[in-house]
């Protein structure tokens, strides 16, 4: 596998892409403390386009972890943290419509799978930075670890 | 070429994006019913707000099939599709903005092309794994059959 | 380096992915020339809210340019810019909620190093065509050059 020339070629970009995800959550917690005191009395149609508008915000950041960390660590657990996180998705957009006049979900979900991802992230960025370094390559304990803990997504 | 070794690396993400995508055409289909008795008398503000809006909400997911459908199968037809797909999307955009009080457009615009590239996805990631379990490669014919009837959405 | 042929691989998709960045530039011009009249006796709720959501649509393009201009030309300066952006940012965000009645900050920001980014892609899929068609290859020359004027981007 030439895995390693490809994180050599975007290790960069995955760290700026990191950081971003970082300034995302900082935005995002920002909203969801003001969030609280509206939402009540809204037409179906305004819930819906809300619950849309919360689900399109966040899937940008959500495409970059996963992809970033599918390359630069590995992907079944990166897929199988994905597949949560469409399952969380799911549920938030359901319960978004569902419910009328009590308090509706807040603006975030699915925080433990995105962090579950970055994790993965910065381990495979870290790993190769001690791979090109040191020359120690514990890539191979890294991906049985990430992917026992990934089970532990399921954990509601 | 080693487009092969290429998908090997990604195809499990490939099929959550995909996976993903649907989710968001599940939604947008949502918000699609409930918006047909809304924006009538907007401001010309809120009518270009509106209309941008729903092009960034389509971006990320244009974006995703796009280059999964380049990476997976062949770049030309995806570059294509999404070449047409930018056409309508300006199509859609001026539309919004033209009319004053009639029905506006509704808040989906280039199905075709996006099922296109899904299409494309889907039967690159099949391609490859038949190749992988049976040792048959039908990728030529396949992109041969793509480039063709990717001329076939050019008819409006 | 295989770079080379990671572009031969995607670079259609590089110049599509271009031409939507520009029809992006020319929507959000658009909302920006609406958008002045707008956002006065705004609640603390609209105003953060009015900036994620800002900031979000614009975070698509952002991701999209950066990675291809640290995949078509060299990643250290785009990774560079990325970080600037992150920081101008993080500005606009914290501007737009310190404000109260004046002015609020307009649709767009980030515009300079947007284009710097797409600058790099441009001339990265510039010198992959000559490469191609005529063999020469200024790579060498085109990534010191721009890795000297990403330093650019730091004066205010």
């Amino acid at each position: 596998m030439d895995s390693g020339k490809v994180v050599e070629n975007i290790y960069l970009l995955v760290i700026v892409t990191l950081i971003s995800v970082l300034q995302n959550a900082f935005f995002a917690q920002k909203v969801e403390r003001e969030c609280n005191c509206q939402n009540t009395h809204t037409s179906a149609f305004e819930r819906v386009s809300c619950a849309n508008r919360n689900c399109m915000d966040a899937y940008p950041t959500f495409l970059a972890v996963m992809w970033c960390a599918g390359l630069c660590l590995s992907q079944a657990p990166a897929a199988f943290a994905g597949i949560i996180y469409l399952v969380v998705r799911q549920k938030y957009f359901v319960g978004y419509m569902g419910q009328t006049s009590q308090s509706t979900p807040g603006y975030l979900f699915g925080k433990r799978v995105i962090f579950f991802l970055f994790l993965m992230c910065v381990v495979g960025i870290f790993n190769f930075l001690l791979t090109r370094h040191y020359g120690s390559d514990y890539k191979e304990y890294v991906e049985t670890i990430t992917s026992a803990s990934s089970a532990l997504l399921l954990i509601p």
